[in-house]
C-alpha cells in the first residue's frame, strides 16, 4: 500500500530508551531489564464479525489497543509496547485519523509505545500485537486457583452485552470503549492467586480459570455488580453471566489477604474443589444451559 | 470462531525452556537473556493483494512465516518465537493441515516457537509475529553504511517476479517458498556495516539503505547474480533490480573484511558518498525510470 500509516502514526510518537530502535527498518529493536519476562498478547479485529458501522473510527482505535492491553492486565504485566497491522480497503484520511487519535489517545494513558507494523490493502480488519513485563513472581496465570480462594470481579458486568441490544443507553461506552483494568491489575499481582479477562462472559471465563486449576467455583447471582439500567433488564441475569466484550477482571485470592481487596472490587463467590461453576441465587443453585442461558429453578 | 487452530497447533509443538507460558492463557510469556535484544517483526498477507489460489496452502503456511523470518535475518536476530493471526471464510480441515504443515516445517527449520495467536473468521488473511534475539553489537541496521563499503547479495534475484510471469517453471518455488537467509546473517552479522532484506526489489531496498546511511550506491548491472533462465528473458535486468519477493539479503561490509564473505554472496558494488542508487553497465550508466524500469542508455 502506497500510504504508509506506521510512519505516519510514528511521527506522532516519542519513545523512551526501552526502544532502541523503532519503525523504518525491518524490525523493532526492544530492550528488556534483565529480571523482567516478557508478555505477549495478540488479536485481531474483523470487520463484519467483531465490530460493524455502529463503532466510530475513534471507538475502533481505542478498542483495538483495549482488548490487548486487557489480556496483559490479566496476566499481571505492565504494557511497554505495541505493533499495528492494520488492512484498509481504501485510503480514508478522516477515518484514518479517527482511528489513530482513539489509538494513540489510549497508548498514551497507558505509557505504551507503537514499535511497529504493516498497513495492507483488503478488507477492513486490525490485528494488534502488545508487550508488557512482568517479574516472574508476580506473573498472573488461569491455573493456580487454590480451594477456598475468594472470587472477585472489577467493576460491573453485563454492559457490553445489553449496550449490544440495546444501542441508545450511556452503556454503549461499555462495548465501545472498554478500559482496560491495568491499574487494579497492578495491585492485585502482588497477592492474587488466579486472574482472566472477561471477554467471552463471567461464566466462560471463570470456567477457564476452573478448568486448569482443577476446581470448581460457586458464585453467588445477586452480589455481581450490575449496572442498575441492566437490572431492569428481564435478561439481566444472562447479560452478566454469560455476555461478552466486558473486558473487567475475574480474579481469586486467599481469604488471609481479604484487606487488599482494591475499590472497585466485588467478591462474588468462593472456590471450590470441583463441579465446575455453579451459580446460586437466594441460596438455590440455578440451572444453567450449554449455550450459557440462564434458567430459574421454578421455571427449571 | 469455534475451531481453536492455535490449540490445535500447539498440541504439534514442544517447547524450550524460553517459553515459561505459552499458549492456553490470556498471553504468552517469554524469558529473554539478560544481554540480548528482543527484535519484533510483523507482516500481513491478504488473500487477493500478496497471493491468489495459484499458491498451495502448504506454501502459503512456509511464506507467510518466511517473510518475516527474513525481516529477522536482515537485523542480524537469531528467530526464538512467532505468533498466528488466522483469519478464515471457513473451516475446511484439508487447507488448515496443509498451512500448518508448511509453516511448522519451516518454524522446526529454524527452531523457533509458536507461542500464541487467534483464528478470527472473515476473509483470508495471515498476521504473522516474529521474534528473534541479537546482541547489542552484532545488531544490523539499514543506516550505517559507509563510503567505500562494498555492497554484496546473498543467492539470485529476480527469480520471485519471473516466476510471476512465468508460473510453469521451476522457478516458481523462489516466489511461493522463499528460505530466510537466516544462516548468512548469522554469519555476516559479525562483521556487515548494515543490511536490509529484498522484499520490494534491488533498488528499492538497496535505496533504503542508501537514504537511511546517507550516502549513494554505483552497482554493476552484469555482476547481479541471476538464474540462467531469467537471464534468458528480454526483461531480465527488470527483473533482478525491481523484482519483488525474493528474500535474499542485501548488505554492505569494509573492503578489509572481504576474507570473511561468505560462499553464496556475490559483490554487486561499492557505496559512494551520495547519488542515490546507479547502475553501470558495461561501464555506461544506465537510466530507470521512477518505477524502477530500465531504459538502456542507447535506447534512453
Amino acid at each position: 500500500m502506497e500510504f504508509d500509516l506506521i510512519a505516519f502514526i510514528k511521527s506522532k510518537t516519542k519513545y523512551d530508551k526501552s526502544v532502541i530502535l523503532g519503525i523504518n527498518d525491518d524490525a523493532a529493536v526492544l530492550s528488556l531489564r534483565p529480571i523482567k519476562q516478557l508478555v505477549v498478547s495478540t488479536d485481531t479485529l474483523v470487520d463484519g464479525v467483531h465490530f460493524d458501522n455502529k463503532i466510530s473510527p475513534q471507538q475502533l482505535g481505542h478498542k483495538s489497543l483495549a482488548v490487548n492491553l486487557s489480556d496483559l492486565a490479566a496476566m499481571g504485566a505492565t504494557p511497554k509496547w505495541f505493533t499495528l497491522n492494520l488492512t484498509l480497503p481504501k485510503i480514508e484520511m478522516s477515518w484514518i485519523e479517527g482511528f489513530i487519535n482513539g489509538l494513540l489517545r489510549l497508548a498514551h494513558n497507558h505509557k505504551v509505545n507503537l514499535v511497529g507494523g504493516d498497513t495492507t490493502q483488503g478488507p477492513l480488519s486490525i490485528t494488534i500485537t502488545a508487550f508488557g513485563e512482568v517479574e516472574t513472581d508476580q506473573l498472573l496465570t488461569r491455573y493456580s486457583a487454590q480451594t477456598k480462594d475468594l472470587i472477585a470481579v472489577t467493576g460491573q458486568l453485563g454492559s457490553a452485552a445489553f449496550a449490544l441490544d440495546h444501542t441508545e443507553t450511556e452503556l454503549t461506552k461499555a462495548l465501545f470503549t472498554p478500559e482496560p483494568q491495568l491499574e487494579i491489575s497492578q495491585q492485585i499481582r502482588k497477592f492474587a492467586t488466579s486472574c482472566i479477562d472477561i471477554s467471552d462472559g463471567l461464566l466462560a471465563d471463570l470456567g477457564h480459570i476452573c478448568h486448569q486449576s482443577q476446581k470448581g467455583a460457586k458464585i453467588s447471582l445477586e452480589q455481581i455488580p450490575v449496572n442498575s439500567l441492566v437490572k431492569e433488564s428481564p435478561r439481566w441475569s444472562n447479560y452478566v453471566l454469560s455476555g461478552g466484550d466486558d473486558y473487567q477482571l475475574c480474579f481469586t485470592f486467599k481469604p488471609s489477604d481479604l484487606s487488599k481487596l482494591p475499590d472497585n472490587c466485588t467478591i462474588i463467590g468462593q472456590i471450590c474443589c470441583s463441579g465446575g461453576v455453579r451459580v446460586y441465587s437466594e441460596n438455590e443453585e440455578i440451572k444453567i444451559s450449554q449455550k450459557g442461558y440462564v434458567h430459574f429453578s421454578n421455571n427449571g
